[in-house]
């Protein structure tokens, strides 16, 4: 740890109002930023600050700006990139996982600029070039190439107007014409016209489509890729027989240009089928690499997870604004105090305020770890599956598990997001409310990922599914590890918090983590049974299943995510040999996240028979308050650890300087029009019919 | 209930597909709905909304307009009132109440339309008047009908930029000058400019301000209101000595010209002060006319709680437009099934989805006629502190019960809305997040109502606070009655669900009262506790008190508001002579919103000993999924009997009709451009070296 160089990170200004707290961290905020996160990562990161924020283009618009400017400004900026030279030559000799990091870690610094940014980059190169790779052979790989180079302006063309989650009942068709050897593409009905999709409304030359392939014959192979050209390179205007409009205004995310296609007897060329898995003749005979489609579709399919980790890193960096602006505003903002004439007091120095904003910092310092372990664990994954000629048999022995760990953590992490910003948003009080603040615009552009690449209760719904055949398995796959504790089932279902905290005191990382295998083993159990329960009444397995979501399916769920995150966030901890100051510091953010995270099934640790009488509840709730207390002083220095620069942070009321009334006084002042008579002065004024006095 | 004229309420849609369920329901969703809504206001309302709809200046805009015509055409609304004939010449001939109730009705319906023309009415005409007359004398009665007839254009100016929720703490003075009779007004720096004030930024003629009084001797008389010229009616330009200016954008409720002000040695009249509470003599003596110049303040300040009273019948509303949105959604949105290849069900039939969305139905039910109860209330303390010359005193006896009630309920209220319309936007999923769907505007304009009129947590401790003094006062004075069971403290104290299951079947309305009763008991007896252990040991009652949020206070002061709220519901519900189809659905919303709060005390409900084992929990939970499964089949009927009309609910994805996809077609088909190249397509558009096939 001694020899970290910590140079390349920009220092942060030594006096003004936040240097109170910053002088009581007894830890070089520096040191601890590598410790969150891997230095070849933060080089990254902070080279691609450092060249939007140099760059015109990317300054920040004072204003909201119309959505035509917003979405022509996310396609320059989407153009730009090339010439900003963000990812090196080299990127090509280097392995699969550590390519993948690398423009990992480029999408997490634009997104912490602009998630239209990121969204737009995603959906035009990665998620496209990903589904290529997955579903495509040979002879598309030129498409690949056309991307990278915007040759081509890619979209996914997934959902249907009336078929999001459930993608297998997706009714576009794509029925095999032998005589011309083409694909005729028609959309049935409007209910079936592709919509919502991002880069489609005003750009998209190429679409990867999802249709059903029918044979001459009239036969349905089920649902495929298909490259289908939308407009033409040259002009962006649309092909006859293709109808593509944008769907309009939204919430947030207005750079991305969401749009919905419908396909009239339009035609596209044989070799446009992605044919990994399935192929048609030149003469029209359907022929499938595997036997199973479905399971075919679903390895497709799985190359989505990427998207899905990159939702949980952005929304790790999402939490770690939220935070570090609620901890800075908190640590300046003062308000009350004891005596009614003396000082007032800091507001970070109220324990209400502390429990309201301390979880959220502590979430995002333990998720900001356990999403890059998870990442890696996904990476390896796939990285093994493809050095094996064998590749598909050892990710489909891996897939299930991997799977269930994200389907469960990209709900935990995007609503863990959502909420800290509302925190957050309220915490700052009326300011916060200022669009200056970025709190408002995090929340409309973070949103939407609660919804997409899966929606959340749904994806949710997928990973208690797997836990539960688990449980219910006579043996136990966890190839990654996730749920190796099940082996102690039985005694784990036994214990109880007295037994517990004899063996296990509550100071160890070992407490929590216990408890939640406890939680974990209950949950199962007693879903599993209720399940059973009404298929023994003869109720049918799916209705049987949805009626299990809420009496415990779905706190499996997000309990499992939780101690996915927990664990590996120990298990990174316990790697590294740091000095005291630093441990003791990881230690109190695991505390206040943990304890948190274990107040909110309180009640089914009671009702599960785990505690009796208030001494489990108390113990949680004093270490939390009292882990809050001891963060109090380094708060600021552990925002600071996590804070991206001023310019992506672009929060007026959190700036490093931590001058929040001098710079809200600047942003009054300078605000367009700020001092200027309305144009429509003269419409408003109601003509008084005779002299008044002045009033 | 026989005679009820409900002929005034316009018809939805006979057939379509949101009938199905319409034909469900064995009752009048008219009627109902005159049960939710008196027969006066809902007449009121609809010849609002009719109005509205037939005036070409309130159609809806079809996308977010640029910031200043927001406020252009706000202010243009809010001028075309008094040419709209909402407010009957006869209404000054009417009791304060049921004028007060008038305006609420009035404001409601406008509310439900635009927050931001709500607001700006209420900043320009309702609140400004208010604390005329709470805090002028004879004298300022002129600036009353100025307002009224826009003479002059109004704003409260309290808050600055340093400090909000501690308005104690203001620092803007105003210093009498004998020689010329005249307050010099100053801010004496940027962090004490009045800011955030509505209405200022842009329009204020003249703001109601709050400045420390001082006297020529130097003495600080303490806060006190005065009428501050801002800008000259007859051209908008501020007069010298005032800076004036916008704050620029906010998240939401940008109709609103929220300001700040600078003040540098301005100076005004001395009739300008507002002198009920206290006045200075022309010769510039300071004469109070209570002795307790801060009760005075504070009975002042009192008269803001019509802004709170007001805040929840719009939280309510909102509330309700929320559950409308999510229900008919729910009933047309078909996603999955339990056979492969057979029908897909309607997501309202899911149990988990059921259990998201239906507890903000309920609560949108019960809090409809909650809020209107606590109205009534508020308006028969202030009516007889009127008709009672000794009417201050009158006033002060019930003031803090009715300020802890409304303390307590508006965050719980706002809080509530805040929830549902993000479940709601999440049920409804991708199509929820397009401006269409309305929810991103509702939550947007709906966030700062958490903040203003009084911070939530702020607010909640003086709830708090009140019902702590009540616990150790040898009286109990409690003239609402919202506490008598306290009477009982001691039996409530030691009851425990097993002897309560006994007494009180879970049917019956008592069971949630009884069980809330209980648990707030036995708040304020841990959380008093709490407080007395730190005195004991030496802290400061500042920090006691502080210290004792997160272990009971915050917690207590919402369990209170939930608690009134379904008392009152209950207290209504009785008074009723209703058919049986009718108490039935009235009953099936009551278990639902009551099981559903319960759940989320039921860490106390076990901490504190009043449950041991599953039984009560699993007694609730069953009870909440049994009610919601039957609450299904008329829920579409029970959203109808609380649905503003299409035109106010305003949301593509919730119309009346149910024609979801229909709707959604028209509204991708016709936004501004869908079908046009963007103007820019050149600039994006990178120019390829070569030839290239056709991809």
């Amino acid at each position: 740890m001694d020899k970290v160089d910590t140079s390349f990170i920009p220092d942060l200004p030594v006096s003004g109002p936040l240097s109170v707290y910053r002088k009581r961290a007894n830890f070089d905020w520096k040191r601890l930023r590598l410790i969150f996160e891997k230095e070849q990562g933060l080089r990254i990161k902070y080279k691609v600050w450092r060249r939007l924020e140099n760059d015109p283009l990317f300054a920040h618009a004072s204003c909201t700006l119309p959505m035509d400017e917003q979405k022509r400004l996310a396609a320059m900026q989407v153009n730009k990139m090339k010439q900003l030279e963000l990812v090196p030559k080299e990127i090509e000799s280097l392995s699969f996982s550590a390519k993948t990091k690398y423009l990992m870690f480029i999408n997490e610094a634009l997104a912490s600029y602009s998630a239209s940014l990121s969204v737009k980059i995603a959906l035009g190169v990665g998620l496209f070039n990903n589904a290529i790779r997955a579903m495509g052979t040979e002879k598309h790989t030129k498409y690949i190439e056309a991307a990278w180079n915007r040759e081509i302006i890619t979209c996914l063309a997934v959902t249907e107007l009336s078929h999001g989650s459930n993608t297998k009942r997706i009714r576009t068709t794509a029925t095999y014409d032998p005589s011309t050897q083409e694909f005729v593409v028609n959309t049935p009905d409007f209910e079936a016209a592709k919509c919502w999709v991002g880069n489609l409304g005003k750009m998209a030359t190429v679409a990867m489509t999802f249709a059903n392939l029918i044979t001459a014959d009239g036969e349905n192979h089920g649902l495929h890729g298909f490259l289908i050209p939308i407009r033409d390179p040259k002009t962006l205007l649309s092909y006859p027989g293709v109808l593509v409009g944008d769907i309009g205004e939204k919430c947030g995310l207005n750079g991305i240009d969401n749009g919905f296609v419908v396909f009239t007897n339009y035609r596209i060329p044989r070799d446009n089928l992605l044919n990994r898995t399935g192929n048609v003749t030149p003469e029209g005979v359907y022929e499938s690499v595997f036997a199973e489609p479905g399971k075919a579709l679903g390895a497709a399919l799985e190359s989505f997870s990427a998207g899905r980790i990159g939702i949980m890193q952005e929304s790790a960096n999402t939490l770690c604004s939220a935070a570090v602006i609620a901890v800075r505003y908190a640590a300046v903002r003062k308000q009350f105090g004891p005596e009614r004439q003396g000082e007032e007091m800091a507001i970070i120095e109220y324990q209400l305020h502390q429990y309201r904003i301390f979880p959220c910092l502590a979430a995002a310092c333990v998720q900001k770890i356990a999403v890059e372990e998870l990442t890696n664990t996904y990476l390896e994954i796939i990285a093994r599956s493809q050095a094996d000629a064998n590749g598909f048999d050892v990710l489909t022995q891996n897939a299930a598990e991997i799977h269930a760990i994200i389907s469960a953590s990209k709900p935990h992490i995007t609503w863990s997001a959502r909420d800290a910003i509302q925190e957050a948003r309220e915490a700052c009080g009326g300011h916060g409310y200022l669009r200056a603040a970025k709190l408002g615009q995090m929340r409309t552009d973070h949103d939407p990922l609660c919804t997409y690449e899966g929606d959340n209760n749904v994806l949710g719904q997928q990973a208690s599914n797997w836990l539960l055949r688990q449980w219910s398995a006579k043996e136990l796959e966890t190839p990654i590890g996730s749920i190796k504790f099940l082996e102690q089932r039985q005694q784990l279902l036994k214990l109880q918090y007295e037994q517990l905290v004899q063996q296990t005191s509550i100071d160890s990382f070992e407490f929590a983590l216990t408890c939640y295998e406890w939680l974990l083993c209950h949950l199962m159990a007693h879903t599993s049974a209720h399940i059973e329960a009404q298929l023994a009444a003869g109720v049918h397995r799916f209705e049987a299943r949805n009626n299990s979501q809420v009496a415990g399916a779905k706190e499996l769920s997000l309990a499992y995510a939780e101690y996915f995150a927990l664990s590996r966030f120990v298990g990174h901890v316990r790697q590294l040999s740091v000095a005291q100051p630093y441990a003791r510091v990881l230690r109190l953010l695991y505390d206040v996240y943990a304890m948190w995270l274990l107040e909110k099934h309180m009640t089914t640790f009671y009702v599960g028979g785990f505690a009796v009488g208030a001494a489990f509840s108390t113990a949680v709730q004093q270490r939390l308050l009292q882990s809050c207390a001891r963060l109090k002083d380094v708060a600021v220095s552990v925002a600071d650890a996590i804070a991206p620069p001023d310019f992506a942070l672009n929060s007026v009321i959190a700036r490093a300087d931590g001058l929040l009334y001098e710079n809200l006084q600047n942003e009054f002042m300078t605000n367009a029009g700020a001092f200027q008579r309305p144009e429509w002065w003269r419409d408003v004024i109601i003509p008084q019919p005779q002299e008044k006095s002045k009033l």
